[in-house]
């Protein structure tokens, strides 16, 4: 009452500029959770330089905190932290003195438990607003609480504080926004039963980081300099990095059930990795075009899979999380403090350039950064140290968003000299000047043009502000926010028991969390120096290959991986023997799975297979288009064809999709393909051919008591499989057996049992199909990795 | 001293040192050219250093100096260069000067000029072993003369200086060998009437340099390290540079013949680029199976164009020619004594890797080496100033032959210590220890593993101590030699009207130099800041493309490589912007010659084309088999398709080729490319077609008067052609004028009558095809080039 007695006293005693100003309307800021640390530390500041910015715009304000706590109490409690609120340095110290005390007397405490505490602040607004004759522009409620509260609060708001119609009602939210995909789509349905999407404004305080906040409009106001370069041609790799120093102790609670990705990646780095890969929009400040193309590009991401992502925590975290949350001593957490992860973008523009993303706690330094690197296309004739500083070309050309803290320590947009001289907006960037000698990602900082803010405002001011002033596009929409968690969630599912290396924080992690990209994965460089949660596994390349006899054959078995690589070589060294000697190599290539990582491994590491003198066959296919990615066809292209320079004329699917139908007998497939095979294939007898095995005997696609391809003439035949898709095209068992070498993987545990019978019984065909591989004239030999081999 | 008087008598009376050490036999080394300035410089020093390697091997020698000077003041020349031979260091001057003394007295002046002379020499060295009862171990001729004087040498010692049936034959060769190409055939194929492949020996110094004769040994020894990152997943790019201080004053009468190319890139920068790129033989030191790598390798360069090169010529050198060759005040001199060529090799092992390649005279510095430059795939956590020096993966990590000269000023093989501790030979190199603080290629020495000669010997003394050893893998061989030529003489060719960029010389050059890549092509980096050579002529570029109409649509002209280069980026415009609308793109291309430029250029230039997802289609087909060179298909293929990704699903030939027949109506082919073009194509509507016209006023396969394809519902037809082969297939004009896009190329002289005609009449589709070309509701534009638009 005695503050409401002050605040009535402040607006009829003319304390306020003047009411005469005021036509804008009254806004009320609820500020929930007003005595908890973000209030503490940033909102009850970021609200106060709100009124300072805004006390002569027309529009009048009060502030209401709020909490559980009880009014005596809450109320102290809140008022210490009000009358510790800092003048900003730019802000007169006799103006900042009489708006502090304005400040204050504009500012009440509430207790906001029940249903009735939400209507008597209802009830009082109107009243005071009615009282002063105030015509009311809108309120704002700021959630600044735990996210199991928010539906209760939402609840309330929506049914008992609705301002009337013509104001505005604008609820801000901080995260977590849920967990995962699904229950972020379950709390975002609750709080959309109660606000509209306009009314709700998400925070992601990295939208309010100054140098986050410029990437969309430093884009746009640079097209000119951009345009040519900003694609993968340019473009080296982008890295977004957040490193802190401090570690989770004391929010280990909070900590133990996100972790790094959810607390860091999935929001902050994610957004900003979004204002660099989108397509611009024709205006970068019309929100609703902005969102559009941050959800395309969200399209174009490359799915996550376990190997994109290297993962650490930090040694001490077990324990504070066993004393913190009381677990026993045996307990480990699986909670990862620190994640690299690679991203691909498949659009166009960016396919193939790695963006890292990197965050981690008890790191060596603090400090936030997104740092763009071309490439050199330069060869610079002069030596490098009779060159003329500055100008070079050969000198790495990088744009960096610098985010804050590091040996700045202040937000900054860094520019190579070499590359451009950006355009700033020059009233909010200022370019700095006599700058030290830093070194800054590898250079003097004077090879850089190096632009500050014109003011330093911290993030939460900046989205306050932005909260006044309906930008939405600082703010995160509900169809962005499920993106991104649909980005993300198969990652966090695929990583839920993925190792951790443990580090021991600080400048003591040297190399241990440095990462390596290798073939579109990442892994840490440095083989394990310490000790692994989940150690104790015995690496493949532990064991050599052994070489012994399966079924009176040869025999070779390894570990998968060994086995594989023995397997591509030995292809690599039949196919150069076969096109030295005859000038070409046939080779018919098996479906299904196993084959997958030999496709990969030929198409990476054979780099002198004579691919332009070797023909493709398949040795079966399922009735499915070529295109369809069940096709055997499909998955040998997608993981060998595409990546090699087999020539055209060269492959040879087969012609299962003939005038638009699947494998019909009238097409006559099967006799065009063989007659294909005649035609190309001296003798009709192929120079290596790989099989595989099924759990059921199966090979090629000759199913156990198979009609065709057993036995008989036909070479090219239709069968029928026991599992979908049915209808399968495959090369008959005797025309297999005319090959002069047959190779038969075999990989894997579940492989074990047929192995172990086909070790013992004899040529059944009509039983177990591959038992009638026995190539009559040509050499036969069986590759199986210990799982197959020993279970 | 026993032994100097047995020396003495050596010339004198007859007699050699030590009999019971000769019984590996005689050799006899013949210096042609013996008082040049080679000779003076390298070769005598030389010759000296194999008599010291090799005076215990059990063979005796004699040196034998010739040239046309008369015998007494040529014994005088050569005498006085012979007394100035050096000792080198690692030798013990007593020994030195006995061996010096030696030397002296086995060595002997001759006048060569008539071919008596030749047989004289002959005569007197068969007198001399037949009194020494010597048996002839072989004879080496060392040619140190002009080119031109090389076939009638050849002439007198094919036919009276050959040793007796069981002694070798060794004929030493200098460059230059030839040209061009032509030249360097003609050249050869003398010399083949002449000596066996195997009695000559062309030097290229620079393969007795020991960096660069450690490249294969390197790649050999260190193949565990080197097999996963020798390929174009890992290196970035590939520098090999030879630069010197010195400039042609004095030797212009050579180099404007030659200039920079012929005299460095042709032959020693190139086998430095053969020995990286080769794949490994299996023993390196066969040299039958080198060269035939080192053949395939060069198969393997893509062809080189202009723009491939960047030239420059040093300011001084005009005048010194004018003044050296007494030229006119306005002579123009068009030789380079500056290039910078960038090479691509489509071996799969290096698709898409930079290899650049400069040397030039009147540079800053005098260096040469070979560089590769591995990718950066890691991500350092710990921040720069944290990190511990010397281990981190974020360094540059580079593999360098320092070939001599430069800061190091001695050869040295340079390995980064984040890469591996190289694999070098005990005997012969040895770890630099105490290394000052120099910077090599941006980084300290110390992030080096830094290797250099245990004894360093000069390139001469290297290569004659293997022609002793009959070591022709240091050696150019003839196919070697043509492969060479062949590679580079298109390019000599299409840049002997090249305008050069002039430079001050020395540390001035400053960035003059510095060049850049840009799509596969290179182009100085600083814009023209001074005058050029040539400057009056008009270059294409200076022409825009002249934009009007043409039977009243758009019309495009230019020269036909502009014109080329236009239509290729508006193909890719359209391709980016279709398939950013409708996510594909379908194609529809013509056969004949003139669109082969444009594929390639396509294929070249164009990596941001969404070839992904791009379907190809062929507008008309001959009917051959697709794998008949005449098949407009195969064609396409090799220019274009076998240079891209398209997927193999979306690529269309027209199936001209079913049941082993060609073209038969009843196989359908015309209705099964019809079906399949509705099946994926929507509406029947191609994204664009590319059209030619005939001289006949023909486009497509449509002649005129053609029965089928000018109108009516068939959308695919066969056509006859009045040339062979007669049968063909091609898409009807009403299909045609279907599409949204059609855009005709019309190049060359013989095109512009046609032209003129096509200008003045309307649709007349039965006479001229052509006219027909009319799409209903799309764009028709005429890519004409001047000589077809103007005569």
């Amino acid at each position: 009452k005695m503050l409401r007695r002050v605040l009535c006293t402040v607006l009829f005693m003319g304390a306020l500029p003047s009411l005469a100003d005021v036509s804008q309307g009254h806004i009320s800021v609820v500020l929930l959770g007003a005595t908890g640390d973000l209030a503490k530390k940033y909102l009850w500041q970021g609200l106060f330089q709100l009124y300072m910015d805004q006390v002569s715009s027309g529009h009048s304000f009060t502030f209401h905190g709020a909490a559980l706590t009880a009014l005596e109490p809450g109320q102290r409690l809140m008022f210490d932290v009000l009358k510790k609120l800092a003048c900003p340095p730019d802000e007169s110290p006799n103006r900042c003195a009489v708006l502090k005390d304005q400040f204050l007397k504009l500012s009440q405490y509430h207790q906001l438990k029940t249903a009735e505490n939400y209507t008597v602040l209802n009830r009082e607004i109107e009243t005071l607003l009615r009282q002063e004759g105030l015509k009311e522009a809108g309120r704002i409620f700021y959630f600044s609480v735990p996210p199991f509260a928010y539906t209760e609060i939402a609840r309330h708001i929506n049914s008992s504080c609705r301002p009337p119609p013509g104001a505005w009602l604008r609820v801000v939210l901080e995260k977590p926004f849920g967990h995962d995909l699904e229950s972020a789509q379950q709390l975002a349905a609750e709080l959309t039963s109660f606000f509209r999407e306009e009314e709700m404004y998400r925070v992601d305080h990295y939208l309010g980081k100054q140098a986050v906040a410029h990437i969309l409009p430093f884009r746009d106001q640079n097209r000119q300099f951009l345009d040519p370069i900003w694609n993968r041609h340019h473009v080296e790799r982008v890295e977004i990095v957040l490193k802190e120093t401090v570690d989770a102790k004391g929010r280990t609670s909070f900590y133990e059930q996100y972790g790094v990705i959810r607390d860091v990646l999935q929001n902050h780095l994610t957004e900003a990795l979004m204002f660099l890969t989108m397509e611009l929009p024709g205006n970068v400040s019309r929100a609703e075009e902005v969102l559009q193309c941050k959800l395309q590009a969200f399209q174009s991401l490359r799915g996550l899979e376990k190997n994109n992502a290297v993962l650490g925590q930090y040694q001490a975290y077990a324990s504070q999380v066993r004393e913190e949350l009381q677990k026993a001593q045996d307990y480990i957490s699986t909670t990862p403090t620190f994640a690299g992860v690679l991203i691909h973008s498949d659009n166009l523009r960016w396919e193939g350039v790695p963006f890292l993303l990197t965050s981690g706690k008890a790191l060596d330094e603090r400090v936030g950064y997104v740092r763009v690197l071309f490439k050199n296309r330069a060869y610079c004739t002069q030596s490098e140290t009779l060159r003329d500083a500055g100008h070079s070309q050969c000198k790495a050309k990088q744009i960096i968003f610098y985010i804050g803290h590091g040996v700045l320590n202040t937000p900054a947009v860094l520019v190579s000299r070499n590359l451009f001289r950006p355009v700033m907006p020059e009233g909010s960037w200022k370019e700095a000047v006599g700058q030290s000698e830093l070194h800054v990602f590898g250079q003097p900082l004077s090879d850089y043009y190096v632009y500050s803010p014109v003011k330093e405002r911290d993030a939460y001011s900046v989205l306050i502000s932005n909260i006044y002033h309906g930008r939405k596009d600082f703010f995160i929409t509900t169809e962005n926010l499920l993106a991104s968690w649909g980005f993300w969630t198969p990652l966090l599912d695929s990583i839920s028991q993925q190792t951790l290396r443990l580090y021991p924080g600080g400048v003591e992690n040297q190399h241990l969390l440095d990462f390596e990209m290798v073939s579109g994965e990442v892994a840490f460089t440095l083989t394990e120096p310490v000790q692994l949660l989940n150690p104790n596994r015995l690496m493949p390349s532990d064991y050599g290959a052994i070489q012994s006899k399966f079924r009176q054959s040869p025999l070779v078995s390894a570990w998968s991986e060994d086995l594989i690589s023995q397997l591509a070589s030995d292809i690599e060294k039949t196919a150069s023997r076969t096109v030295a000697h005859s000038g070409q190599f046939h080779l018919a290539l098996s479906g299904g799975s196993s084959p997958v990582v030999l496709f990969q491994r030929l198409a990476r590491h054979h780099y002198a297979f004579p691919w332009k003198h070797t023909h493709i066959w398949l040795v079966d296919e399922r009735c499915v288009p070529l295109t369809d990615t069940e096709s055997n066809f499909f998955s040998l292209h997608k993981h060998l064809l595409q990546g090699v320079r087999v020539p055209y004329f060269n492959i040879h699917p087969m012609p299962v999709h003939l005038n638009q139908r699947l494998c019909v007998e009238e097409d006559r497939g099967t006799e065009l393909y063989a007659k294909e095979i005649l035609a190309l294939v001296a003798n009709a007898s192929f120079d290596l051919v790989l099989l595989g095995v099924g759990t059921d005997g199966h090979t090629a696609s000759l199913f156990p008591q198979s009609e065709n391809g057993l036995e008989g003439a036909q070479t090219v035949v239709l069968t029928e499989s026991p599992v979908k898709p049915h209808q399968r095209m495959s090369l008959s068992l005797p025309l297999i057996n005319k090959a002069r070498q047959v190779f038969v993987l075999v990989l894997g545990k579940g492989k074990h049992d047929i192995m172990t019978l086909l070790s013992r019984v004899g040529h059944k065909p009509r039983k177990w199909p591959v038992s009638g591989v026995s190539p009559s004239s040509g050499q036969l030999v069986w590759y199986v990795d210990y799982e197959a081999l020993l279970g």
